[in-house]
């Protein structure tokens, strides 16, 4: 009998790597230098979405015209502001373990993170990805980020694997709506200080507190040691 | 016919102040420098609680002892990397101008924190809150703080109001619980950044996202413009 090939898309910020906060608060400073004033928690809900999403946030939310250079500006800022941020971030506890056993078991795994490679980069490196062997797919590969399905279709094409054969590891709302709209399932970490009813009501098929949790639950998820 | 005379109870960092993020980065650092890993979500669920209680969760998720030296000096690199931050925490939207409405209309209220006047001092300057005219309790004056019902009904005691007839205004979901405790009725924010469901979970009778959307339905709660 045929058993179904499955595989793991993984976010990075917040499902990988504790990098949540620092980014949200890079952003909250970006923000405040273009004296642009809006509560942290409004940036954390919105942290993982697209830059133009978070774009049309910024002018719904706070009524400004956010013109193009004003956001070009912005991701600099934000950039710098959390690389002074990054001797705090680490991996989050059972990320490498988890990641080592699918690649151990021959489960297809890859990478799929709004961030673009200059921030992604230093991340992958704290987990020990090896980027000659494993797909990532950052912001700057796709036209349109989370919550489109994009990054994770093109991480399920980069394995050769269907993506409704495909688990999608995250820990926002937007990973869990991508993951509705390109037919995989959700599965949802807390890791990134998401409420666990915010997950399911965006369609989580599971929500584990973090990576090592869901890696003593990996049977679950059909993959067998 | 008598009407009952409601007063509002505030909790300060997320519910009046928007430092919820910049406390959990801090107490992230503190922690570091003692080597104590912990994932910066677990420690923004955990805050709000009396340090005690706080102490008892870091030894119950990281399985260390936690000696009172060491309780002490968290305390101090906390403060002293909160104070790092301070530049960046300002009065979330709406929250002056709902003390304001509640001084004119001449309904009582108080604070009631967890934190120490030490933190607490800087945040209610800019606030604008009369010290000579609102009762302040911090975790210097109670011997529990929440979710113990102490630092509330201490706050209610100082108005001279029944706890009964008290409105709790918290963003955490210690505020919620110490709120029933209390035999308060809890009001949450989302401004801390924790999920609706969760603060409706643990008891809010209703939640808003911060001070300017309570403003907005304050006659819900009673109180007359």
């Amino acid at each position: 009998m045929l058993r179904l090939q499955s595989a793991f898309l993984f976010d990075l910020d917040g499902t990988l790597i504790d990098s949540v906060y620092q980014h949200v608060l890079a952003w909250h400073e970006a923000l405040a230098n273009e004296h642009i004033e809006l509560s942290v928690w409004r940036i954390h809900r919105k942290i993982g979405m697209s830059g133009g999403l978070f774009a049309n946030m910024l002018l719904r939310e706070t009524g400004l015209a956010i013109e193009p250079e004003r956001i070009d500006r912005l991701q600099q800022h934000h950039a710098a502001a959390y690389k002074r941020r990054i001797a705090h971030v680490h991996p989050l506890p059972g990320a490498k373990a988890l990641l080592s056993f699918l690649t151990d078991a021959e489960i297809p795994w890859a990478i799929a993170t709004s961030g673009r490679m200059e921030t992604a980069g230093p991340a992958m490196e704290t987990l020990g990805v090896d980027l000659s062997r494993v797909p990532v797919v950052t912001r700057d590969l796709v036209k349109y980020a989370k919550p489109d399905p994009d990054l994770f279709l093109a991480a399920a094409e980069r394995l050769g694997i269907d993506i409704s054969a495909c688990f999608v590891v995250g820990d926002s709302v937007w990973d869990m709506l991508a993951a509705q709209r390109a037919r995989a399932l959700g599965v949802g970490v807390l890791s990134g200080g998401y409420g666990l009813e915010e997950l399911e009501r965006a369609g989580a098929y599971r929500v584990f507190e973090d990576p090592a949790q869901l890696l003593k639950h990996i049977d679950e998820l059909g993959a067998r040691r």
